[in-house]
Formats: C-alpha cells, sequence, structure tokens
C-alpha cells in the first residue's frame, strides 16, 4: 500500500475511539470529546475509553478499546504518557488504521525516559503498520471529512476549502486556522505534526499531493529530520499544486527551542530557502504572509510571468503597491500603445494614463470599468493590482467596481488581486462577492503586492 | 510669531468657511460640507460660500467670503483650479489665517500652468501671511479640536488620541485613519500636506513639538524638498516625543510617480532611511508597521534597554515572536538565578523555564500570574512580549491573564505588548481592557516583535 492509503483512514475514519475521554472539564479527553461530538457535525462512529465511567458526553463509554464491538479506523489519544505505549500496542491488536497522540512529555521533554518512550511507540506502531499523529500534537483536523481530532472544538467550525496546513506547531495551526475563518476562506487539512513518530512532513505532502480536493499546501515548519526527502518530493509536488512555506525559529541560537518544542533542531535557515527556492516552495517571510500567499494559491489563477498592472483611485497606496512590487521584482510592465491611446479617450487630464493607472478623478462606473477592461485587455500584461478605498465619492461605486473586475477578470482569463483601503467591517458584502469570484482581497496594498508576487513566481515556475 | 501661533488657527479654526460648498452629491464641496457639519461635533461657526444657493445644507450661505459678516480663521477651498488664486486674493483682504486648498490640478499635473499658478497662490498667500494646506490635500482632521477639514466625513468619527499623522497621501490618511479606528485607538491629528506651499513637513513636526496633546508623530513620506531640515528638526523632536516614519516610493524608477502624485521626486531611499535613523527617527517596513510602532510608542511606557522576555502558553506563536526579536536586534534576556528558581518551583516539569517561556501545561490563573510578575521582577528583563490564545483550554483564563499582565505591569512598570492568536471578533473587552491600560495587542507574534523592537531601540535613544 502506499503512503496516500495508509493515511487515509486518519483523515476519512469511518469511526473515532477517543482513549481517555473525559467528562470533566479542563482534561485534553474531555476537550477531544468536544471537537469530536461538535454539533453532530461528524458523521461516522464515536467511541469514548474510559475506564470507569459508563457514559461519556451521553455516549456509551469502553473500559479499553478491545471492548469496543466494532472496527475502529482512527485512535485520539490522551492519557498519560507512561500508559501510551499499551494503547497503541491495543490498537495494532484492534486492527486500528491510526492513532493522534494528543499527550505531550516524549522527545520533547527533559528526561530522558521519554525519549526512549518514543522510540518504543514507533516501534510498535510501525510494527502493526499504525500511522502515527504526534506525540505531543494539537491533532488534525479534515473538514472535509466534518473530522475535529483536536483538542480545539471552535475548528470545527471551519469552512472546507482547498488549502491544507501542515505545521510543526499547533499554536500556528490555531493562528492559520483564525485568520482564515476570519477570512471566509476554507481549509482541507490542518495539522500539527508534533513530535512526529513515523508521520513526516515528506508523508504528508505525498499524502496531499494526491488528494485532489487540495489544491494547495501550505507549511509551518521549525526543522526537518530529512530535508532532502522534503526537497525531492516539494519539487515534484510544485509542478501539480503549489506549496508556500514559512520557516520559524531561524535566528541564531534558535536550536535549544525547538528543540524543546518539538524534539527537532532549528537547523540552517539559509539552507532551508536555498532549498525551498530551489524546489519551487513560495517563501513566507511571516505567518500573515504564509496565509496571504495560500489564499492567493486558492483562489486566484495563475498568470504567465510578472508583468502586471496596477490601478488605483487614490495616489499613495498605488504608489505604495508599486514599490513594493518593484522591490518584489515584479515587472511594472508599460502598456501597449493600443492600450494608450484607449486609456488618453477614456481618462480626464491630470490623470496618469500610464501604469500604474491613479484616477483619482473618474467617479463613473462606465468610465471605471472601460478602464479595468482596457488594462487587462492589453497583451503585455498578465495580472492586476487594484486599489479600492472607503470614501464617501467612491464608496457608491466599490459594488460596482467589484463587479466590473469579475468581469473582466473572467473575460481575460487573468488573475487580479484587491487591496481595500477600509474600515474592517465595511464592504463585507463586496469582500465575499470579490473572494467567491477568484479576486482576493488584502487590507493593505503591501500584502497585495507580497501575495501577487509569490502567484506570478510560481506562474513563471510551471510555465517555463 | 512662531510656526505653532501660525498653524493655531488652521487646527483650532473658532470659524470656517466652505468656498465652493454645494448641495450636490459628487461635487467636493458637498463631501466637505458633509465632514464639517457632521452631527454637530464642530462647535464653531461655518459659513458655506456659494455663487447662487442661499442655503447650503440648511446653512445660510454667502456669495463671497467678503460678504461673511464674521472673522474667519480657516478656509476650505473646493473651486476648480483657475478660481483657487482670487480665492486666496479675497482671503488676505478677509485677514484669513489658513486654507484648505482640496483643489487638485497644480504642480503635480502635467501642464505647465499648473505650476505657475501653485507659484502665484504661494506668492499672494505669503504676501498675506496665510498658511495653506495643500493644494491637490484630502484636507485636515483635528479630533481634538472636532476639526474635519476634509472631504471624507467618516473619519469625524475618530476617537480623540495622541498620535499625529501627517501624510504626503490622502490615501495613506484614510489607511491610517481606519486601521486606527478599528483598534480603537485615538488619534490628534490626521492630515495631508499635498503639493506644499507653504506648510511642510518640518513645519508641522515644529507645529507638534509644542502641542503638549501629541505624544507620537506619525509620517508617511513620498520625497521631501528640505531633508536637512527636516532632520534637523526631527533629531530635536525625538529627545521629547518619538516619531516613527514609512517611506514611500523608493524603489528604482519612482520618481516620475510621486511626481505625478504631489509634484516632489521621491529621492534616495538610502540617504532618507540613513537621514531618519540618524535623527532617532524609527522607521516602519509598511504602513501596518507605520501603525503598529505608532500604537505602541503611544500606549506603553518607553523601556532602558533592548532586554526583553516571552512568554506563552504556545510554543510555536512563542519561537516566531522570539525569532523575530532576536532578528531585530533585541536582548532575549538571560533570567537571574533568583528567576530561574522561582520558576522551577512554579511550573511543572516538561515546561521551559528559560527564556522564552513555554508553559502549555499551565492552567490555572494562580501560576500564570505568579510567572508573569516573577519575569518582570527580574532585574535583567526591561520588557515584556506574551501571547494569549484563543483555545478551550486558556480560554476561560484570558480575563485573568489580561488582569495580571495590568497588575505586573504597573507594579514594575515595564512595558508588556500582547499577541492574541483569535478570531478577530474574540476577546474585545480584555483586548480593550489591556490598550486602556497601556498594553498594546496585536494579531500576529512578529507585529508584536516589531513594535517592542521599535519601542526599546527609542528607549535606547532617549536613555543613552
Amino acid at each position: 500500500m502506499g503512503i496516500y492509503e495508509d493515511l487515509y483512514p486518519v483523515f476519512y475514519p469511518e469511526s473515532v475511539a477517543v482513549v481517555g475521554a473525559s467528562n470533566q472539564f479542563r482534561k485534553s479527553g474531555f476537550f477531544c470529546m468536544e471537537s469530536i461530538i461538535y454539533r453532530g457535525k461528524y458523521k461516522g462512529k464515536i467511541y469514548p475509553i474510559n475506564h470507569s465511567a459508563p457514559e461519556v458526553f451521553g455516549l456509551k463509554s469502553y473500559p479499553t478499546l478491545s471492548d469496543v464491538p466494532d472496527k475502529i479506523d482512527l485512535v485520539i489519544i490522551t492519557v498519560p504518557a507512561p500508559a501510551v505505549l499499551d494503547v497503541i500496542e491495543e490498537c495494532g491488536k484492534c486492527n486500528v488504521k491510526g492513532a493522534v497522540i494528543i499527550t505531550a512529555g516524549f522527545k520533547e521533554a527533559e528526561a530522558e525516559t521519554g525519549k526512549q518512550l518514543q522510540e518504543d511507540i514507533i516501534k510498535t506502531a510501525n510494527h502493526y503498520g499504525i500511522k502515527i499523529i504526534g506525540p505531543n500534537t494539537f491533532g488534525v483536523v479534515n473538514p472535509l471529512a466534518d473530522l475535529n481530532a483536536s483538542f480545539t472544538s471552535t475548528l470545527s467550525d471551519m469552512e472546507k476549502g482547498d488549502i491544507a496546513f501542515i505545521s510543526q506547531s499547533g499554536g500556528m495551526c490555531h493562528f492559520f486556522s483564525y485568520i482564515t475563518m476570519d477570512d471566509n476562506i476554507g481549509l482541507s487539512k490542518v495539522m500539527s505534526l508534533g513530535n512526529r513518530c513515523n508521520v513526516e512532513f515528506v508523508d504528508l505532502l505525498k499524502f496531499l499531493e494526491k488528494e485532489d480536493a487540495t489544491k494547495v499546501i501550505a507549511l509551518y515548519l521549525e526543522g526537518i529530520d530529512n530535508p532532502r526527502g522534503l526537497f525531492e518530493a516539494a519539487k515534484k509536488i510544485v509542478r501539480i499544486k503549489p506549496v508556500v512555506a514559512y520557516k520559524g525559529g531561524s535566528a541564531k541560537g534558535m536550536d535549544h527551542l525547538t528543540c524543546s518544542h518539538t524534539g527537532t533542531l532549528a537547523g540552517n535557515f539559509e539552507m532551508y530557502n536555498g532549498m525551498f527556492r530551489q524546489a519551487g516552495i513560495a517563501l513566507a517571510e511571516n505567518s500573515t504572509e504564509l496565509f496571504d500567499i495560500a489564499k492567493i494559491f486558492s483562489l486566484a489563477r495563475t498568470p504567465q510571468s510578472k508583468r502586471i498592472a496596477v490601478c488605483s483611485p487614490i495616489a499613495g497606496p498605488g504608489i505604495v503597491m508599486t514599490d513594493t512590487l518593484i522591490k518584489n521584482g515584479m515587472d511594472i510592465t508599460k502598456f501597449t500603445d493600443h492600450t494608450i491611446n484607449r486609456l488618453t479617450k477614456l481618462l480626464p487630464p491630470f490623470t496618469f494614463r500610464y501604469n500604474p493607472i491613479d484616477m483619482p478623478f473618474t467617479q463613473d462606473i462606465e468610465t471605471i470599468s472601460a478602464v479595468i477592461d482596457c488594462v487587462l485587455a492589453d497583451e503585455d500584461v498578465d495580472s492586476l493590482g487594484f486599489i479600492m478605498c472607503q470614501q464617501e465619492m467612491f464608496t457608491p461605486l466599490n459594488s460596482g467596481i467589484a463587479h466590473a473586475l469579475v468581469g473582466a477578470k473572467n473575460k481575460y482569463n487573468k488573475p487580479v488581486a484587491v487591496a481595500m483601503i477600509a474600515q474592517a467591517y465595511k464592504f463585507h458584502s463586496e469582500r465575499l462577492y470579490l473572494q467567491n469570484n477568484s479576486i482576493p482581497v488584502y487590507p493593505t496594498p503591501e500584502r497585495t503586492a507580497r501575495a501577487l508576487t509569490a502567484l506570478s513566481e510560481y506562474g513563471e515556475i510551471i510555465h517555463s
């Protein structure tokens, strides 16, 4: 069997048992139960395992895994570290396919016993062919299967989408999930690998490569045990779907920290960066950018090249966007004569008719729509960065502008991204409409520019 | 008279006239009227000037400035460019102190006539001693005087605060205002200088230096006519109040753009950067950071040095924050033996008791409060970066953590900043409570780290 078949029951289990399931608030077995039963979303069978309680969360509970009368695909383990090995042994006997070990206190702990315990778990799991996520993980969320095998029930609210997030850190899973949920973007997976027993980044990449529903892979990593394997896997995957990565713990002197986190050295940042770049992985410079790039990969079509146009009703943010694009190596393309002639007819004097277009005096939707069409029609333009603004003169136009952007994007099949200079709660329906129609919206010109750059760089990779 | 006295009537006028005031939606004279009368906030006298209408927005209107029976401090001009010079001449005769010229089509326009027109306006204004903001400006907002002399009435909703924002771009004024309003932070001024006739960055710096209510100055600039003057003024001001600047149009080949924007060359980025740094101005790398740094300057006390502690209930974001701090030159201080002894007694095994502190297994508020106290008590710690997290185990603790942070901050008088890993709409009252108590809250570990770095660098400057 391949890695896809091996991991499939972990992400799409027909039944789940929670070992250490508890009615007691504050226990992780409580939170994991809360997640798995959350609003009845998960449709598979759920078996709480608890030595004494007859029922947990109102479900019949079993003293041990062996007492469960049916087959179990996935086991979520929350019992203390010293008890975990026996549970894995029992998993093997019950023909369990995968286990998520929430429990901490293994390789990452200070004591040597933790390290040995983890080694023993790996041996047993490999003997029985059980795939282990963790230990020391917050868990796994698979919105596509309505599965929340983590200790954070809020993440059950996540929408289904096509971005998979793989992380070395549960905390960063929370960050990524929340920023995504705030933006009405869906995910296809969220998983924290924790200490990694027999499931590594490279295994998950290979799984996600084969999962058609996942279109984009986002990674947060601190250090990896097998950089070469990751490199080879990524190189192959990026031809099929884009990968974006953010590397934590890259400053000097961080190794002792990342090691105490999930038992891995952070490794040489420059080495990783060079390797990622060579593999065609987009590099995020911070956690926000990791999301921004994953989002544009998910929503927008990949352009042919770095030739871009910028269009703004307000000069300053247009200058900032252009500035950032140039610094990031984008090509602020020269419009064709045909385009400039059309623009000259459309725009009033005082208006900058070259790229970037600044059109503060254009306040009718017909002209703005014509300008957008004209720019995207230009054969030397492969993408467009557009500024929208909350301002009493433009506010009434924004709905029409959104409509024009979607229309022209569909007509010319070129990616468009919008920087929305507005209060956060404004233009909710315009934002949704744009994003539902493959035009990502960002709150600053710089973030828009960085996302468009990553998209164009990916375009150059796959079109080369 | 000094610049403070000269500019005072512009920012604190007892009466305002709007030349070109209009009842017609879409005219800038309409929007400026909307701003100045907004909900009756401005308590001075308002005189619409309109050649034909007897009333504008229900207020008695006058055909010309000379027809107004009372004195006028500030005139907002929205009539077309060719008519502006006559209005300035009339302002002079009516003893008007200042004018905000919204109208565009001067030095920034393609035609030579615009340039000449601006020269003539400068001559006339200087002859009469009228201070001009603009032309080609979105205007000026002074929440401290309930004055909105701009074409964007939404900005009247801005809270009073102690950050002044001076910008070369009206668009960036909107960005800065909205991000500030979204975060319940107040401002003391928002102003776009536009083409700059006889009021330059340096004049406003000098005005704000003397205005006690302004504690922080934030600048967005593209190019300046008198860099040396700005340098000298800033050097003096930063001893009294912090200044943070963001430079747009710094990529190569941007000069033609910034010139068409407000008639100024962008100039050499490295030269500006070096000059700013030497003057003690904090440098923002993007528009979000401009706000983040201004915010921490406004809220938090300035620390003595770069020695910082990091504390997190979830490892990943703590590692990211530490990583960013180290890259930015901060000193992740070594705790004293006394602190480590106290922490060892407080924290369970598996917990990283050194700096940064990772305490995923600490779920009682007494221990967390004691850890916070212990860290801020350390004589080698001058500031603290703290991670808060929306997670079912920690969510019930967040209110108590906020309380502990405020208590310890007040006790030891050291700045604290929080990265809140949560959905945007969560913990609203905790965020407000923290910020109202001088603890800025940011949505990512990196933004928190960058802000704390700028604050500490400023601390080193003023304590050196």
